[in-house]
């Protein structure tokens, strides 16, 4: 192969006629290559050496696939000295604290939030549009209220249960999040080994940015795992790619049904125009530039419907199948008649419909309207709830209306930020010691004493609150003022 | 009688054995003159010209009739220079905007707040305990939407109306408010002028700072006028003075039953205690200082009760008679029965109960409780609103749900001390204004035409709104916060 | 015709015997022309070339037919220099970001409010009285929650609808806003082109800044077009006006009934009063002032009623006739009733009622109602919303709830002030890829298949939330504080 | 005894063979000292004088009890000078204001803000997880309405009720709060004290700082005063303490049942955490350091339930039993069957489950529920309410509602923190002035004139105001922005 130098590279850039780029020692032409997300994921890494940026999106054997025909050479010499990212640098702030000292969920995110650069930042903590289902999903569980229960024997507080017929240390997974890289490099293999400390599932992630060999192979003996899945257009491509899963040991696939197309992530989208770019993209090519997200989402197909749940089934060679992101009591009877094993109340992390529900208000809806099937019981077809899962207390509340489990991801991917896979071990730790608290001061030492007479949700359904602050409007809204604050007779006293 | 100079009185302070004070040229002994309001406010005054204080709070009269019995001679000689109070001062503040840029009762508000003094600004301006009911009494209004109706000729607009079967412009009238001199020298002089000019009466108040003679002479030849009522211990006083009112030709009186105490006020209570006392008022002494609210209250019977009212009745002579301060059904109704003219559904501007409801929510209350007495008409037994009016929309409202009229107080105070008379003319002519063009949209063109369809009053009950802002648990709460904040990781970004 | 220098000119100011004004170079005396908006909108023109503020405001042709009998010559010579407004000038602010980097609606209100001259912003962007309608139409939107359903096939969405019979890309029109060039010098015309470009229908105004033939002329080949209406006192005006329209080939005749009278619009009217005007506009006479609003409003016939529909038709010859600002049942079945063929559910923007309920609110209430009368069908009474819309997932809402259609204003105002014809291209582009993703992740892959089932407004006319949020109470209520903070002892740690 | 220098103690430290401190002039030896509370606890001490940390949380008797056989000598020479504290140094800030001026109790929280140290002020104001709780044990009062009945003779006002058959100045009581010297000197003593001036009664915690003998040989003569109980492990030590408590007189026992284990306060857990500790606690020691709390807490039985009632009441040889932390009715019902006294409904101030509702609004399920048992009588069992009662309206409010009397525990805490035994006077007499005031407004003169007819409870569970208000995620959310701002565009204006 051809041996070409740094300096050389830096010439065929983003202006030249011939723009390449080098990922892990091999160089490509990109010339005329339209990426999914957009021209600018590419161009920015147009005469460098773009191996960083590309493996925290993307699983390492990708760009073989895609790119093996353009292959121009291979990377040689000495990497050029560059100034360093000022984005993590320091800038008077004071020393990180340490892990033991984090005693809940948010004090990863908040730590995350300084750690991470903009770009993944923002691709984990948007929502969809004005995200309020983001932070509906949160305050939901606050208008649902605890009944304690008094002198019940709470000596030993035993959490753990079945999920999907497999042994979990609480009612609690890790859900599939993407792009574990660009949180940590260990990515998805610490959040697997975290998973096995912690005795609790892990689901994988199609969307990865490592392999899911690489994922598979970081399993601890014998440890279960799911699989979430996007179903690819191609379906020889999801065939082989679940029949994998299956030969792999892999304990239940988790069909995502809620993306036929990733949402509007404002923040997201706002990273690809950090300056104001007047040449180029104006008119219809708008659409190409939503940054992370369109990305990563090109290949789900949008023509998914019920009549591919048979052959679904039968890929997926005896692997319970569920379906993630029901939203309505409808789609959770339709799911059972199909023979489906279970099925998430989702809304995708409040990143597709803004208006969509919590899961914990459509477990509400859904527990009732399954429960009225003759036949049905809970060990034949779980419910799974997730979105907004902070505090210990919220699993209680979700395993009271109806839940098996409760899936979390963001601070999975938050912990792991903040410090690898220690971070995820602390979160959820934290999660254990909240849980083992909320059930001795309820008065129910087992999983099994939890039911629906522990909690008042009757406030649930109520969308006045905090929570549907408009942001946006206050940003624009110009409030109203007096004649003497306008004319600066007040500034005295007001 | 012994002249005195300012030098000899100067050494009759506080702190002397003979403690004297001057009001209006004559020296009085006030060594152990029990004020109502508390020896802090006689204090004050010792050895110093105190005409000008005490002319803010009381009637001319009244050091006469209290401490005639303690002159000790005349003041004499030139009134040592003093620095002038830098309380109303230039403070780099804008120049006061012109009275006709005034375009809402709000615009008042906010010059009076500069213009007033500490004292009178907080005694107007407060409410009981956490002011709950005081910003409740403005929010309540805006829970009740309106439902307009189009194509109806609203070329004339005829607002005027009857109140106890007097003419007034519009339904609405001045209510009694307590000590108008604080507000501007002209006081209740300038209030009962602005009524005539802008066709609405002026209920007289029983705690004004002018005499009820100066009142009463400022009317306009032909100018009616109601009387608010406070019913003293002494009975004889009361029944004097409402005979006075009587033959004076008032043509109704309001006898005030909400109020067998002053509620506690606690900005006004503040301004007794700027600087720390630490010497006296310890233990049990301390119900004495409670502002200028405690000074003038004393006098009202805490006794009065419905056996009073056939003689209440018997001394008005013929005037009608109403009580002011009704906040159920109950009441209205065994005002009705006593033989009473109506009700004013008040909680004295928020001034007493924190936890009432606002008159308008009383409205919905009582009106269908009068209606199903047989033989109720709206003509025989009134109903009046007072509290939080700010919109000719609120006066609409108010009448939708039944009210004959409604009365407004502070806008008053406020605009007379922001302009004087002129201001009180400025601000009713607002109120027209609003309501002329509310009565347009909504398609009412007379008062007649309005009525309950055009109210849509269900969320008045609702009381998880903005009004229960908890201001003192804000003050002394200390919000969680993160580790990365508590440790200083997190300046750089959030 | 005599010439007159700017010299000449100068010397006619406002405090001149002859006061004049020039207008696109013709000079006319206005010594003691009564302008409907009140005389300071004249005076400020005196002595001056008014050209440029005349023609944000009026059509081209209008001074002639007004002032025609007043002409005094014409104006010669060299403008003289002035020091350029300040107004727009640099003031430290980085760069207008590109049309291209604007991604939701709200992106456009913001540069616009940077853009415009105050005293157009605060025209668009007003409401009335205390602008809770303003907001609360924005909010009752996020009280609407979304029930997607899943495993849809949603590859293929289709958003074209037929709007009053007329292909439309989208079920959303560009309904009627007063004095475009406010926004942009290319006014109307602007939004008539790109209403082409984007495949959706334009409702003219009444009240335009260009001349309506300009804006007939600027359709291209088959455009169709709406008009709004404003029925004038004088009939035969209005019925010369409705004839043109019909004769060239509007589509729809959308009657203004909500604004017998224009509503009080705080912001619009502080613009009068920038300085105190202490020697002018005193007592009665300060209704003259009332800003932009007041002077384009004065001969809008306030005695229109249902008796008139019957003549609007007849002269509408042939075009389908729609009333404009609907806001209860009953009326819309009276609309149903006459004759007419449809009704918009609006309250004007917010700017007439303060208490109005929002468009998708009445909507609720009208669409059961008129599915209740025999007969009834969407096709041959259609019923649109305006007010709030942002968001495509706001299309979606309405649709769900009945409307065939939605109108935007502001928006198209905003984008138009922001970036002119291309603004406006990308705002609606912005509405489409929302409801297409809105669309595809509901589950509904074409207009047809939106319905009730989809919604959840249980939380519609729930009123507590943010929107009753009072501005003018915050800026004058002084909150409770504590001793502590009264007296300076706790600024160590509160 | 070996006489040991305060230089030979000091090498005695944290990081030598051999630790030692001293406590009251004894040096112990603590080297391998398990402390129920964390390592952390006791190694601050090490090396140095303990006494003063000692004393402010434990009894002065506890040390020689556990660490007797540690003893290696006793202390003495001169104390080395340090440094004083500067945590109440003089900062910059005004004078503490006198007891007089303070006038509601939020005054004294404020103080005692200021005046206690980080981990007193933390510990005695924090709640469990989001101290949602306890806010909303304030917010549920303020959602209580109240209905005044007028022309009531409310001259003579009577406050005076019975409280378990013993009289009381007013329905109030002092409840148990741990660790009194945490706030002052005096501790529990002044507390006791000051009971007996106001005419109130104080529960004894059995957590004090004081022993059980120094606080009953505080009581005045004939002075009654109630027990609080944590049922410990060791019965034998329960039984004994018990028996203590009937043979000293103590009128009533309330056995605490809301707190198997003490809740995760976390302002309480962070003062564990000021520097990064990341040499040790890491891994699943972290449950070791949670603060004061966990240090007070191992002892409490979290085995205790319905059985060991029959017990509990043979021990209390007479004195009536209660359960305090009662939460719903069924608990309620089943104490009254259990032959108990009467309950409290309590959440335990906020401190155990952030969820959990507050006791004013599990008292209006309670009390339906009572008085629905046949022969039931609020004689024979009473019901108390304590948590969030600040004014004296909330008192009138749990009567009016069904309850005997409410206890206030952080008032008495706060008030003694900022004056001493003054303090709590000060602070009962406002309560004292306010429920008076309360009363005559109310027109209820004695306590049996109020009941359920007064108050309009129908908002009290509604749970979507201010009291959910979510600091951490505000702290970790980020706002959505518009691109204007974002790119520095609208600096000039917004």
């Amino acid at each position: 192969m051809k041996e070409i130098s740094y300096e050389i590279l830096a010439q065929h850039g983003p202006n030249a006629k011939d723009k390449w780029t080098a990922i892990d020692g091999v160089v490509y032409d990109v010339s005329n290559f339209a990426h999914p997300g957009g021209d600018a994921l590419v161009e920015r890494l147009m005469g460098k050496d773009g191996s960083a940026q590309y493996s925290k999106a993307h699983p390492k054997d990708l760009v073989q696939k895609v790119l093996g025909m353009r292959v121009v050479g291979k990377l040689t010499g000495e990497k050029p000295k560059e100034q360093t990212s000022a984005a993590q640098g320091s800038s008077g702030r004071g020393e990180k604290p340490d892990v033991s000292t984090m005693i809940n969920s948010f004090d990863f995110e908040a730590i995350a939030r300084e750690t991470l650069p903009d770009e993944a930042w923002h691709y984990y903590s948007s929502g969809a549009d004005d995200e309020i289902c983001l932070r509906e999903n949160r305050a939901a569980f606050s208008r649902i209220r605890l009944r304690p229960r008094i002198l019940v024997d709470v000596k030993n507080i035993d959490m753990s249960t079945s999920i999907s017929g497999i042994k979990s240390s609480l009612p609690l997974y890790l859900t599939a999040t993407a792009l574990g890289k660009l949180a940590h490099d260990d990515g998805e293999l610490a959040i697997t080994r975290a998973a096995h400390k912690a005795g609790v599932i892990y689901m994988l992630p199609t969307l990865s940015s490592c392999t899911v060999d690489e994922m598979l192979a970081a399993r601890a003996p014998g440890q279960p795992v799911f699989s979430q899945l996007y179903v690819n257009s191609d379906r020889s491509r999801t065939q082989a790619y679940v029949e994998k899963l299956a030969q792999s040991g892999v304990k239940g696939l988790f069909v995502t049904v809620d993306a036929p197309q990733l949402g509007r992530r404002e923040k997201d989208m706002r990273n690809k125009f950090v300056k104001s770019t007047s040449d180029v993209q104006k008119g219809d090519s708008v659409k190409r530039d939503e940054g992370v997200t369109r990305a990563i989402s090109s290949f789900i197909d949008p023509s998914l419907n019920w009549k591919d749940i048979p052959w679904l089934i039968k890929v997926a060679k005896g692997m319970p199948v569920y379906l993630k992101g029901v939203q309505c009591a409808e789609d959770a009877v339709l799911a059972y008649e199909h023979g489906l094993q279970g099925v998430v109340l989702s809304n995708h992390g409040g990143r597709q419909i803004d208006s969509a529900r919590s899961g914990i208000e459509v477990l509400a809806e859904v527990m009732p309207a399954l429960r009225s099937i003759p036949g049905y019981s809970p060990e034949k077809f779980q419910v799974y709830v997730d979105g907004g899962i902070r505090r210990g207390a919220d699993i209680f509340k979700a395993v009271a209306l109806g839940a098996t489990a409760v899936g979390i991801g963001r601070p999975v991917l938050y912990s792991l930020a903040s410090f690898g896979q220690e971070g995820i071990e602390r979160m959820i730790q934290i999660f254990k010691d909240e849980l083992e608290m909320t059930m001795r001061l309820m008065g129910t030492p087992t999983i099994k004493d939890i039911n629906g007479k522990f909690v008042l949700p009757h406030g649930l359904t109520d969308v006045s609150g905090a929570a549907v602050r408009d942001f946006l409007q206050e940003a624009t809204y110009e409030p109203l003022q007096t004649q003497a604050k306008r004319v600066g007779y007040s500034n005295s006293r007001l």
